[in-house]
């Protein structure tokens, strides 16, 4: 059997590299091309089933991705590149949503106008669902789409373009609605990492009580395990069924309050929450938690990772990744 | 009392000449200025209560619209400018979507950085609603957007951006859903002016029998007249309310050969229909007929102009507008 050719967009991130190592786990031999305007921080040698190339590309440029789709003719597109920062999309809403929606189409017009057979996965936010009232929870797929934000609003004109080029062109294309997802090295400017993060610097620094800043930490999200996000979009990408819209959710909604008293049990420390005015969002939703029924029943998805053993993985993370600055602080 | 100032976005196009029609009738002095890629083919000086300024402008230049906008603080600002070809946004989808969205971001973005108190009145259309289906008629607000085309997609960006900057930004922006308009000047580019003026045509060459060309005659749309439209954008800038969407219709449907039959009784003539499978669109609306409600309720807005009215002054139009030309042919 001929090897199968993916191109990754977003390769230098944090989904990316959780989908190569799933892929990598299934011991099929398959060959990658990733882009990102950077390149990734991990060894190509861990992924030894899969033949992996990373490029630098801008994917604004709309004549480079026509002729990178034209030359690999991939049999899969995995677009998780975005402009995804809804904090920058307040600052620069013209830019973030020219740029989502740019990047996008030049990938959906190079397969049009190429005329590869290629099935995408176009993924999208929970974001897109925005101002739900709190008696829809879990959101269902069915759900309308009130956008509070310009990042959300790109994203559900990029859905709605997937609609129009799965219709009308006969593109494959599939999309997801993708909520909150967390696990070990994720960055600090994602909630939750910045939380486990600032609650191990205070445990490795022996202080007796944790202080950390956060911003509203009443508001609830549907928060899943980054591998079992990827584990979805495998399936999808295998399985999905062209022009269709799925939630990759967990189900379950925990407030970040909850999280915090999680961590604390795990890390045996009393904490404090301080509240950080600047962390607060101007028009943010209370409550976001989505139904994952149609992932489940048509894809035969389940999670596999609990939440406990997720926070558990990240205080790991972070354990390795800021012990060596701290001992050498501590020597100073 | 200051003159009022208006700016006006795509002023070279048949809906702009009705509004400054409309606004120098109601005899209230206004300054306006009239941006677009093109000159109006009409004389300024028919709007003796208005002085207004023609500019030919690419609204895609961000920079420029930024200090058009900052030089003029506008009262009102009335954005008609777009890339209004359906047919064109199935051809180049990417162009037509970026178009729309970026000159709109362009305005938006000027008034929310120059800081200036401006209504802005953000003309989306009925093909934001797509695949309705047929029992929704008459379609009313609440309805869900399910575009088909490139270029419904970019308009209900258009309008969803607009509820962004209405709600988070504080702009005051009052966004419509317009469903088709006619009226005598209207390019034949668009489906009933290209009827009467087939139909006229023949009546001059004194044919017998008429026969003409068309698509799908069967398609139910809702056409009201374009000075039943522009009074509708007047009252919406003036006493609309800020964030809300109001959709711009007759609340009654017409299909084409309904028309046809209309226009075969007015000018005294049978006529026999050839379908043009050119003219028929790849995935198009069978009925699209709106409520209009709301603008009727909240803005006291009603139909002053009847369907035959209508008909009969497009007649009129093309009578006079392709007269002379037959005229020289019937004499040499």
């Amino acid at each position: 059997m001929k090897k199968k050719k993916y191109l990754i967009t977003g390769s230098a991130g944090f989904v990316s590299k959780y989908f190569l190592h799933y892929l990598n786990s299934l011991k099929k031999h398959s060959s990658v091309l990733g882009l990102d305007m950077d390149l990734p921080a991990y060894k190509k040698n861990e992924l030894n089933y899969l033949d992996v190339v990373f490029k630098r590309v801008n994917l604004l440029d709309d004549k480079k991705v026509a002729k990178i789709i034209d030359d690999l003719r991939p049999d899969y597109i995995l677009h998780l590149a975005s402009c995804s920062s809804v904090a920058y999309s307040w600052q620069y809403p013209n830019v973030s949503f020219q740029n989502n929606t740019n990047i996008f189409l030049n990938i959906v017009e190079a397969v049009r106008n190429c005329g590869v057979k290629t099935r995408i996965l176009s993924v999208g936010s929970s974001e897109e669902y925005g101002n739900v009232h709190m008696n829809k929870a879990p959101i269902t797929e069915e759900c309308r789409l009130l956008p509070i934000s310009p990042y959300a609003v790109a994203r559900v004109a990029q859905e709605m373009l997937s609609r129009v080029y799965a219709e009308s062109f006969g593109l494959d294309i599939i999309m997801t609605r993708s909520f909150n997802h967390i696990g070990p090295g994720q960055k600090d400017a994602f909630v939750v990492s910045s939380l486990v993060k600032q609650i191990v610097k205070s445990k490795q620094e022996h202080k007796s009580r944790v202080i950390i800043k956060a911003g509203d930490i009443s508001i609830v999200r549907d928060f899943l395990d980054v591998r079992d996000v990827v584990r979805a979009y495998y399936l999808l990408l295998i399985n999905g069924v062209k022009g269709e819209t799925y939630n990759v959710c967990g189900g379950r909604g925990y407030s970040i309050s909850d999280l915090i008293d999680r961590i604390s049990k795990i890390i045996g420390l009393p904490i404090t929450v301080e509240q950080d005015p600047k962390l607060i969002r101007p028009n943010d939703n209370k409550i976001i938690v989505g139904s994952n029924e149609k992932l489940k029943k048509e894809l035969g998805w389940a999670q596999e990772i609990e939440i406990n053993d997720t926070l558990r993985d990240m205080i790991d993370y972070w354990e390795t990744a800021i012990g060596p600055e701290f001992s050498r602080v501590e020597r100073s």
